[in-house]
């Protein structure tokens, strides 16, 4: 089947193949990086990606984000203190031998990676937000996808991205000065990472493998039924959706 | 100032240009379409968007997204019903002459495109999740980089992605027969478009300006200052990451 076949008539803006091969390249060897070259990040660069990011769609428009870049090692030091303390008490949460394999595995590069980068949420930024009155989240939905963008383009780039999740937001929000009404959704540490690697850590540690997409879709309403056409239909394309062959 | 100077000693992974050029070219013309032109979308093509989602970030590697494709026009029909309620009860909040500005906006394209997407999270997927004990919503906010991917990737594609926010959950659940602990993050409209827009359409209609980027900047901790050396230094690279000249 090929994709020209059922093409609208009407002329379609796809991007040429060098140009969509960036897109899936980039969204398929993304990886959460943990291990930093001490190299900094060109100015030109980083500018990039944070304008990158700033063009993530926004609910209303309202653009909710700010971006906290922390190079300072003093400030960095005190995050890693939190870092820490959380890592331990996550800990008591898992059984053997899973913490013992949490507590082995590197989550972060904090200190390593030549910069900092903290994405926030401020949900006052406009008044009343188009679009945000049924599910008040959207505003934090958009900062996500801002952190995706930003991500995204840092791969196409060559820079490595780790986001540190083991954070307790009010004592982060202290140690950077972030006001109360605004939160920090993302810590991120940026750098030129010493390796890319095939698979995420998680997968390659064997802590969890990667579902099957073809468990995870449903047609028309929620449950999957294993033997409805459009599941065998959406089979029969998924050998041109791996990794390898994700173009025509 | 050129890239390469300050590029580090060990090889890194740059893309090539025209392959970085894809990823900035997705990110900065995307949009929110809500025109859409009747044509179904080719099954590979469905079938790479969606792979490109299932294959973003997730907090302890836990893919907490389900993906329900919705064509039957009697479901749709109820979703359109929900986002009418919905828009009226919001336009209570606007005074004029924005109430009937934003009533005047064309939102979605929940009947006229091919096909309907919604994008749940379910916290239950993973027992202990590694990296969300500080911050619960990590769940959520990996979906929503998910979102993103398969927005990129569908601009990319020629396809456009319209994010309809204006529904309430508990009703959205009961028309696709949700669980009740899966989170409904996003509705998404799929197809091609009658345009790409240049601009946000909420910037074109007046309602809301893109901020200023150095707006949005603050070094080490939270307070922009308006003369730090960090901040003339970035403002000096900020005419290289425009949208019409964002390589070197």
């Amino acid at each position: 089947m090929t994709r020209m076949q059922s093409q609208p008539s009407q002329a379609v803006d796809v991007f040429p193949d060098t140009e969509r091969r960036g897109i899936y390249r980039a969204i398929y060897s993304r990886r959460d990086i943990r291990n930093f070259l001490s190299d900094p990040i060109p100015a030109p660069v980083l500018g990039r990606i944070i304008n990158a990011a700033h063009h993530g769609p926004s609910v209303g428009f309202m653009q909710p984000w700010d971006f906290i870049l922390i190079s300072d090692l003093a400030v960095r030091g005190q995050v890693k203190e939190l870092f820490e303390r959380e890592r331990q008490a996550a800990a008591c949460f898992f059984d053997e031998p899973r913490r013992s394999q949490y507590l082995s595995l590197k989550l972060e590069g904090i200190m390593e990676s030549p910069v900092n980068l903290c994405i926030t949420c401020d949900p006052t930024r406009a008044e009343e937000v188009l679009g945000r009155n049924a599910i008040r989240e959207t505003d934090v939905y958009s900062t996500c996808c801002a952190v995706q963008n930003l991500w995204l383009a840092a791969r196409a780039e060559g820079i490595g991205v780790g986001w540190v999740s083991v954070l307790k937001l009010p004592q982060l929000r202290q140690v950077l000065g972030i006001p109360h009404h605004v939160l920090p959704v993302a810590y991120l540490c940026l750098g030129y990472p010493t390796e890319f690697p095939d698979k995420p850590l998680l997968e390659t540690a064997g802590w969890r493998e990667r579902t099957p997409i073809d468990q995870l879709l449903h047609f028309d309403t929620w449950g999957s039924k294993e033997d409805s056409q459009e599941l065998v239909d959406f089979r029969q394309n998924l050998p041109s959706i791996n990794d390898d062959h994700y173009l025509d």
